[in-house]
C-alpha cells in the first residue's frame, strides 16, 4: 500500500502500543490527550497525518466510558486532519457481554458503542477474541472488522507447561462451545462443565453449583474469554477440588480482574491464571499466579497485513 | 392506538395468518402476489393502508430467498401505498445461523437480511425463538425488534405429557445454555450434552459423539432451536439410547425438515418431535411422531400488545 | 490503477463469465456457493481479495430471486473480506420492467433493488440496455452506474446480413423511442409502430392491434429490449405479414423467452431472432431461428476501462 | 387525523395557494420570505407549526433554482419549527427532463433534486403529470410521492369542446405512450406521431419532419407534458395542416412557455392551446389562444385525502 | 397530544428532575442505572415506555464522559423500549466550548456529541444557553432542537437586587454580543470589555489585562455563559476595582466551578455570582456568595409546550 | 498522491479559476454550464474525469442560488462521470450568516446548505475566513474542511501601507473577537468598539452608535469578514471622524458590496478597503476605493497541499 503507515496510542494501554511501534516499523505518532479541570477531555493529533493510514491502539477497558469517549474523539481528529483510513484496534472490546436484551428495556450497549464508532468515522476495528462471534454483526458495513483469536498465543504456552492427565473445563453452560473448541486443540482432552443451579434442599440458598463430566484426578483447565470479579472460576476451582481434581489451570483473553481480584485468586485454589495484556496491567492488582502472555506480536502481523492488503484470516489456518 | 389494525399475508405461510387475524379482531387485508412467467413477482395490496398500522406474516423459511424477496417487496408497496407503520412478523427467520464469520471470506447473511428489511422500509419486527439473541442488535436502530419466546407453548404441552424422571438433553456444545433455560423451567431438572469429538482410535473416522452427563434409565427431552436435516437428534437420540435413556423426546421452536427429515424421525428411535407451525407443515414431509403446536396465540398477543402500546416483554414475566 | 483486477461469477451465467476473464488477463477467482438443504444460500470467496477491485458478473434473470440474493450475499462477503471496490456486471437488470407504479398500491421494485444493491455494500454496477434509462437514477449516488449500449454488437450482425428495403418496428408504443434510434443506425430507415387498441366492433374482444406506418413489400425488423413470453411480437409478426410484410426479423438484447418462447419462435413466421447473452441460454429452450451474438467484449472493454479509470462513454461514441 | 391542517405557500405560485386554501377549508399560513440585497433568501413562518400538518405549495418553475432553494429553505424552517409532517406540493417539478445521462458526464438533475429535497427534510411529495413517471423512484424511501394526473381536468374540457373526427398526435416518438393513453379516453381516438428525421436529400438540413399515421381531413389535438419554448408543437402544427389537417388543438399540462412562446402560438396556426396553472402566468406572455384549466380541485382532493389518509389513487379510479 | 407523558433522569442531577415531575404533572419514572465493577454502565427502565412521550433529564456536566454514556445508553434502552419520542433535556451540554477547531488536527468534540445523540436514537433536545448558538446546527435535521433561554430567570433576580449606576462587562472579547444583548434588558446599561493583550513594557509576562470602557464608580455585572475555574473572572473582578469599580456581581448560566472555584469566589473581591442549577451543587464545592436560581419552571414550560405541540419560542418573546 | 489533479470552474468566479491553474500546474478543465429558456442548468464536463482528483472552483456569491445549484448539479455529473475525489474550493461561503435561528421558525440556512453539499456527493470543501468557524461543524463528517485564513494577505500590504498610530475597529459587538485576532498582529494595537444602542434621549429614534474605546487622533482600521450593504461601516467611519478619528481603513475578506455599495464607499469618509477576490469584482459596482488582493495564492498552495496529503494547517503557523 502506498500509503505511510501511522500508529496513535490512546490512553489506556501505552505500554501495549509501545510492544508495537516497534515491529511494526514505525515511531508512535504523538498525540496530545489531557483531561480538563472539567473533566472533558481534549486531544490533538502532534503531526500531519493526511493521507495516512492510522491504526489507534485503545481497549475500552475500565475507566470503560472515558476510554471510549477518548477513543472517539481521537478518531474525530484523524478524521477532520483528512487521515486516508483509520483503523481503531481494540485488543478489548468494553461492552461486549451486553449483547443481547436479557429482559425487557435493557440496552443493547454493545450494539450502541458499535454504532458510536462508526458515527465517529473509523473505517475499520481490529478485536481479540470477542465475548460473541456475533458481535462482528453489529458495526455498519462501512466499518470493516478484523477478528483475531489469541488461542495461539495461550496453547502455545499451556502446551510449554507439560501437563497430562487434562480436561478441559467450561466455567459455565454460555461457555461450553468456547471450551470444546479450545480442548480439541489440546489434544481433543476430554470435556466437563460447571453448571449453576437451585439446591432442592436448600431453598433459601439460591443457586448451587454441579460438575457436569468427570474431573477426579485430573488437571484441570478453566477455559473462558473474560475474567471480570473472578467469583466464578474461584468457586469453580473449589467445586473441581471438591471433585477430586489435582491441579487447576485458568485461561482467558481478557483479565478485567475487577474488585481487587488478583488478591483473590492469589489466595484461591487456582495454580495459575494463563491470561494476556488485552488490558494493561494494574500493578495495585496483581500477583504471582498471573501469567501475562503478549498480544503485541499477534497484533503487529494483523496491523501489517491489513496495511499491506494481505490476508488476516491466513494467520489462523 | 388510534390507527387501524390491518394484517397482510405473504405465501409462506398463509395458513398461521388465517389462524391470527380472527383473535386479532381484523379481517386479513387481502394481497395480489404472483409470479410472471420470467420468475418476478408481482405484488399489489388490494385496499387502501394510508395510515394504518400494518402487521405482515412471513417466515422466511424455504424457499427462503423467494419468502424474502417476496416480504421485501411487500414492504415497498405498503410503504409507497402510505401505510402508517410496518410491522413484520416473522415466525421463523432464516439465515439465522449465518450469524458470524466461521471461516475467513464468509458473509454474515443474518446481518445482511437485517439490513436489506431496514432498507425495505420495515418500522418494526416480531421474531420467535432466534438462533442467537444477538441477532436483535443486527437490525438498524430505527427498527425495532420484538423478539418472542415460544417456550411457554412447549412447556405447557410437555408438562400435559407427565413425563418423570426427565433429563434435559442439548444436542450439541453449542445449546447448552438453551437446554440449561428450559430445563430451568421443568423443576430444574438434570443436564446432559452431546459432545461431538474426533474417535482417537479410529483415525479415518472423523468424528463420534459422546454423552456428557447421566441418562441411564432416564426419560430424555433433547431441546433444540431449529431442526434441520434432522441428522444430529437422530443420531443423538441413538446414542442416548445406547446409553441406557429409557424414551427420547425431542422439541424445537422451528421445524425446517430438510431432505425429507419427517420419514427419517418416523424411522428414528424418537419417540414424538414437538415443534411449532412458525414453518408451516408441508403434506409431502410430515409424520405421526411430529407434535405441532400453534405460535398464533403467542403472535396474536404480541400483535395486539404492539398495536395498543402495552407492554411486550410482560408477555414473559 | 494499483489494485489488482479480480473477477468472480455467481451461478447465473458462469459461461459469460468464463468468456470474460481470458480476454481481461486474469484468471476467475474461485468463490463456493451452493444452497442448503434447506434452501439457504452459502457463499464463499476462495482466495484473498483484500485490497482488490472486484468485478461481479451476475445477471439477475430467471430464477431473478435466487440469482439477486446470491449476488447480495456475494457483495456481502467480498466487502468483510475487505475488497476494495466492488463492480457489479449486471448484464440483464431484472426486475427492470416494474419501474414505476402503474396502479396504486404497487411497488417499484426496481428501486427496491437498486436500493438492497446499494445496501449490501456495492460501490459500482455495469448494466447493458436497461428498459428504462432513468433507472441509473435509481442508485443511491454512492453507487455509480455504467450503462452500456449493446446496439453496436446488434448493428454489425444485422448490416452482414444485407437486408434491403428495411422497416424498423416498434412492437408497441411504449418502444417507439428505442425503435427509432436503432432505425438512425441503419441508415435512418423508416419506422412503424404496433398499435395495441379495442376493437369497437367486437366488443367482447379487449384489444386488437393496428399497424401505424407502411411496411407493404418491406422487410421488417421489430426492435425490443426485453423478449419475455414472445407474445407481443409473434403477434405483431403475424399482423405484419398480413399487412404485406416481407420478411420478419426480430432484434432484442435480453432474450428472456419464458413459456418455452423459443419453440413458438420457431413455429412461427419470424425468420429470426438476434439476441444477445446477457442472459444464458436454456438448452431445453432454444431453437436454430436464435442468434445469440456475445456482450463479452462489450463486458471486457467495460471493465478494463472501469479498473484503468478510462472513459467508458468513449466505447458508444 | 388528529393533527391540523396548515397550507404555505413559497412565491412561485400565490395564485394556486390562495385558490386552494378555502376550498380545503383552512387560512393560509402566512410566511415571511424576502430576498436581501446579496441575493440570499430569507424565510420565516408567522406563526407555530409545531405538531401541524403543514403543505407547501410551491412549483419549481422558472426561475427554477431560486424557487427550488425557497422551497427547501422553508422545509428547514418548518422542521426546526417541529411540523409533525412536511407534504411539498410540486404541480410543476422542474429539472424533470434531465431524468437521464443522454451523454457521457452529464448529471441526473432531477435525481439530484429528488435527494436536496429529502435531505432538506420534507415527509412527502404531491407531483402533477410527471415527464417521466420512473421519477417517482428516485425520491428516497422515507419521502413518500402521490403523483396525481391532470388527464381528468383535461378531458372533461376537451370534451366538453365537442371535437369530431379526432386524431390524437404525438409530437414526437418519445410521447407516443402519453398520447395513446389520453387517446384511450377520447372514444379510443386513432393516433399519429411526428418523427423528426434526417433528410435524405437535403443533406446540409439536419432533420425534417414526418407524420406517421393519417391526419387528412381530421381534427388533430397533439398532446404533450411540457411545452417549453413551443418550436416542436409549432412546427409540428404546420406539418400536420400540410397533410391536409382541419383544425389544431394541443393539450399539455404544464405552460412552461419560454422565449415569449405565447406570442408564437399566437400567430401560428394552432387552433387553442389548452393547459393549466401547474406554472402561473405571466401577464407579459399570454395570448387569447391559451385555456388555463385550474388544478386547485385536484390537488385540493388529493390535500384533503393525505391529510386524512384516504387513498388518493381512488381519484383516479 | 394523545401520547402519556413520561420524565426519567440519568444520575447527573436527579435533584432538578425532582424540581420538574411535580410540576409537569408527572411522576419521575424509574430507571435503574448501576456501574458495575468493571465500570460499565448498566441501565434498565423500571416500566413501560411503549408509546409514550420519554423526557430524558441529564446535564452532561463533570463528570462528563460517564454522564454522557449514560444518558446514550439510557436512550438506546428507551428505542428498544418502544418509546415513541425520546427527547433529551440537557440544562448543561458539556464540551460546548470545543466547537471549532483552533488549531490543526483538533477535534470539533461538540459536533461528534451532537453526532452520537444522534446515533443514539434521540428526537429532539432542549439545551439551555449554549456556548455558540451554532451548536444548534450541530445536530442532524432529525433531531430536533430546543434552545431555551435563562435570561429571564437571571433578569428577575437581578432586578430584584436593586442595584444603580451599572454597567455590564464582557469578561473577554468572545462575549461582548453576550453581554451587550444582557445589557439591553436592564435599561440598555453601558457596556465595558476586559481585553487581554500582552504588556509591551514586560516581555517576560505573557499577558496583562485593561479595561475597556468606563467603570469607575460603577457597579459592574460580569456576565458570561459558564464560569469554570473561575480565574478570568476572578482576575477581572480585580482588574474592574483597581479602574474604580463599585460592587462586582457576575452572573453565568452554567457553574461548572471546576478546580474548587467557590472558595476562590468566596475570597475574591466578588459580591455575588448568580447562576443556576443547571449543574448540580457539589456540597463540597460551594460558598454563600453564589446564589442559584432554578431552571426548573423554565424547563417544566418548555416540557409541557414540547409535549402538548404548543409554539416554545413565545417562551422568550 | 497518483490520482491527476483537475481544476473545474463554476460561473461565479473564473477569473479567479484562471489565476489558480497555471500555478497549480494544469490547465482547466472545460464544463459546459449553460442556462435554458427554461431557467434550468445544464452542465457537462467536457472530458474523462474518471479516477482524478477535480477540484471545483465556485464561491457561492450573489446571485447565490443559481450559484449553488450549479455547484450541486457539477457535483452530481462529476460524480456520476467517476471523479475519484471532488473538491469543492467555496473562496465564499454564501448563506454564512444565516448560521443560527435569531427568532422562531426561522432556518439555519448555512446548514442546510452544508447538507446539500454532501447530499450532491462532494468529498471535500476548502473555505476561506468563515462568518463562524463553528461553520465547519456544520458538515457531515464524511465532508472534510479545509478552512483557510486570508489574514496573511491582508496583513502584508497593510504592513505595507506604514500606518502609525493605529487602533483596530471592532464595526459591532459580534466582531470584537476578529478585530482583537487581527490586532494581535499588528503589534498588538489598541481596540475600540462601535456600539449600537438605543438612544434615551431621542426615543423616536431606534438606535444610536457610540465608540467604546479611544480613537481620537488616532489612524483607524475596521476589520470586518463580510462587507454586504456597506452601511454598518460607513456609518461607523462617520463616528469614529466625529470622534477625531485621523485616518479610516477598511479591511474584509468578502466584498459582497450590495445595492452598489462602491459608490457610497467611494463617496464616504473611509480612505481604503482593503479586501479580496474571493468574489469577483463587478466593473458595474467598483471604485478607486477598493483594493483587492488575490486570495489565489493561498488557493494554490491549498490545492496543491490537499492533492498531495500534505498538511494545511502548516500553512497559517
Amino acid at each position: 500500500m502506498d500509503k505511510r503507515l501511522m500508529i496513535v496510542t490512546g490512553s489506556a494501554n501505552p505500554e501495549l502500543a509501545k510492544e508495537i511501534v516497534g515491529p511494526a516499523g514505525v515511531y508512535l505518532t504523538e498525540c496530545i490527550s489531557k483531561t480538563f479541570a472539567d473533566g472533558e477531555r481534549y486531544v490533538q493529533i502532534s503531526k500531519t497525518v493526511r493521507g495516512a493510514d492510522v491504526f489507534v491502539i485503545q481497549p475500552t477497558c475500565n475507566p470503560v466510558n472515558e476510554n471510549l469517549m477518548e477513543l472517539l474523539i481521537m478518531v474525530d481528529a484523524l478524521k477532520r486532519a483528512s487521515a486516508e483510513r483509520i483503523t481503531l484496534v481494540i485488543p478489548y472490546f468494553g461492552y461486549a457481554r451486553q449483547d443481547r436484551k436479557a429482559a425487557g428495556r435493557e440496552p443493547i450497549t454493545s450494539k450502541l458503542v458499535a454504532d458510536l464508532i462508526h458515527t465517529a468515522g473509523a473505517d475499520r476495528v481490529v478485536l481479540v477474541d470477542l465475548h460473541a462471534e456475533q458481535i462482528v454483526g453489529f458495526f455498519h458495513k462501512d466499518v470493516r472488522v478484523d477478528h483475531l483469536y489469541a488461542n495461539s498465543v495461550h496453547l502455545k504456552f499451556i502446551k510449554s507447561l507439560g501437563l497430562e492427565n487434562l480436561v478441559v473445563v467450561s466455567p459455565d453452560v454460555g461457555g461450553v462451545k468456547r471450551a470444546r473448541a479450545f480442548a480439541k486443540k489440546l489434544d481433543d482432552a476430554p470435556l466437563a462443565i460447571i453448571d449453576k443451579r437451585r439446591n432442592p434442599l436448600e431453598h433459601n440458598k439460591a443457586e448451587s453449583l454441579a460438575v457436569v463430566g468427570d474431573v477426579s484426578g485430573k488437571n484441570c483447565l478453566i477455559v473462558d474469554d473474560i475474567i471480570d470479579t473472578g467469583n466464578t472460576i474461584i468457586k469453580g476451582a473449589d467445586l473441581l477440588k471438591k471433585n477430586g481434581a489435582n491441579k487447576i489451570y485458568v485461561c482467558c483473553t481478557h483479565p478485567v480482574l475487577s474488585n481487587n481480584a488478583a488478591a483473590r485468586i492469589q489466595e484461591s485454589c487456582i495454580e495459575m491464571l494463563i491470561t494476556t495484556n488485552s488490558i494493561p496491567e494494574d500493578p495495585a492488582n496483581t500477583c504471582h499466579k498471573i501469567e501475562r502472555l503478549s498480544v503485541a506480536d499477534l497484533l503487529v502481523d494483523a496491523i501489517k497485513r491489513i496495511h499491506n492488503n494481505e490476508s488476516v484470516s491466513e494467520l489462523f489456518e
